[in-house]
């Protein structure tokens, strides 16, 4: 349900740090509006995932800036990687995780790929498992995204759809995983450095397969269970039915999607 | 399909180790007796999945008499964790892995528990995960207990059904293992060194979380999926419509059960 927009010339009402109206929006401040506005989700005194990545970055600061403002208290922050705790920890954020807060009110994250139920890709900055962990078991969960996200089906942006394996025998699950999806013309990847070669390894110590698509693998849920029933898979990046708000940033205003 | 009985007076033919028939077999010995009659499956060439525990341990040792008596050749092992590793090393087994041979003909290994279907659970030994990547893509998967294995249902014998988890907020995800099975009287434990109470570590430096159930937990691969839905958790000791022959020591004999 697509329920207000805004237009970049009428802003989110606590936007004082936006570009002025005239000036064409950037990538990055198309991400920071829709940071800013999943903040006003935010009230006083509630448990708080905070997101990962480019996007989410914004929503940590906004966040920490309000807190300084006295405009909002009693906040706790379960962040969802090393990254934001660090992040998070030098804005003074007072922060916890989900051994003492197995429940939280709201998180806020950005997103790889969006579709138009709401089912998201997350995880190319490779926090996709701790994000899974505090993004489902959240009251609610926005979403925020710039408008290149919006896709017509997981996996349609071409870009990576990850899956947390572990790296012993990594290439035997990366063989399995491409097999799943071979009608669907499926490639795996390994992810490493550009410049080492090295493997990426994940907070949790394990490795991240990138997975492409040819073509939309169908039954998005079936795909689910299918790649965690293979032994040596840990978690992988789609988010089913777990966003309640996706906030779109695009060049002609901020569009909030509601489930 | 029960498909024949041995008794311990007429045992496998190639057991000129085992004891004398007139002497009380001890539980070691009947995971021997079994661990030998598997053994018979194996043929030159194989490419075998080397299992882990003190059953498997048997059948480690005894390929590695008949490859130095000459009776077996060109056999290359997989095994499933490092401590079988180290074993078949040190008896000279040529050793492969699953990156080089990603579909094995035979894996042979222990189990804790076994159910009239040959569904299984493993991993009190803590080697669930690797045991399951090589076990799951075996042409013929022969499990070897003693009787005291067998149960009417798993979890029946009142012992561990381990869960591999990761370390971040283990006590949140053991939380939420306990809560899905709350109507079978769950509960759920962190295995730990009974001398240090520190956590017993996997292979792939995960942690294990044991679950205890008072009932039935009911249709065995709903639980499955929805243990491995479970963000957080790696794999489980459940396997099931995985074992193709299941050969059973008693103190009557040896009986093999086939799919």
């Amino acid at each position: 349900m697509r329920t207000m927009a805004i237009s970049p010339q009428s802003p989110p009402s606590s936007s004082s740090a936006l570009p002025p109206p005239s000036v064409a929006l950037t990538q990055d401040e198309l991400k920071r509006i829709a940071a800013y506005k999943a903040v006003e989700y935010v009230r006083s005194g509630m448990v708080l995932g905070l997101g990962t990545g480019s996007t989410a970055r914004h929503a940590v600061d906004r966040i920490a800036e309000l807190l300084r403002r006295g405009e909002l208290s009693g906040i706790v922050g379960v962040p969802t990687s090393t990254q934001t705790h660090q992040q998070a920890l030098a804005l003074g954020i007072p922060l916890s995780d989900l051994d003492a807060h197995p429940s939280l009110d709201l998180a806020i994250d950005g997103a790889d790929e969006v579709d138009s139920h709401l089912n998201l890709v997350k995880g190319r900055g490779g926090s996709l498992l701790r994000e899974k962990m505090v993004e489902g078991v959240c009251k609610k969960f926005v979403v925020i995204v710039d408008e290149s996200k919006l896709v017509p089906y997981l996996g349609g942006s071409g870009l990576a759809m990850p899956v947390e394996v572990v790296p012993f025998c990594w290439k035997f699950t990366a063989g399995r995983l491409r097999q799943l999806f071979e009608d669907a013309g499926c490639t795996a990847k390994l992810r490493t450095f550009p410049e080492t070669e090295k493997p990426f390894v994940t907070d949790n110590g394990n490795y991240i397969v990138d997975l492409y698509f040819k073509k939309d693998i169908g039954d998005l849920k079936v795909a689910s269970d299918a790649i965690l029933r293979l032994a040596g898979v840990v978690e992988h990046g789609m988010f089913l039915d777990m966003a309640t708000t996706v906030i779109v940033a695009g060049k002609l205003g901020v569009e909030v999607l509601d489930k």
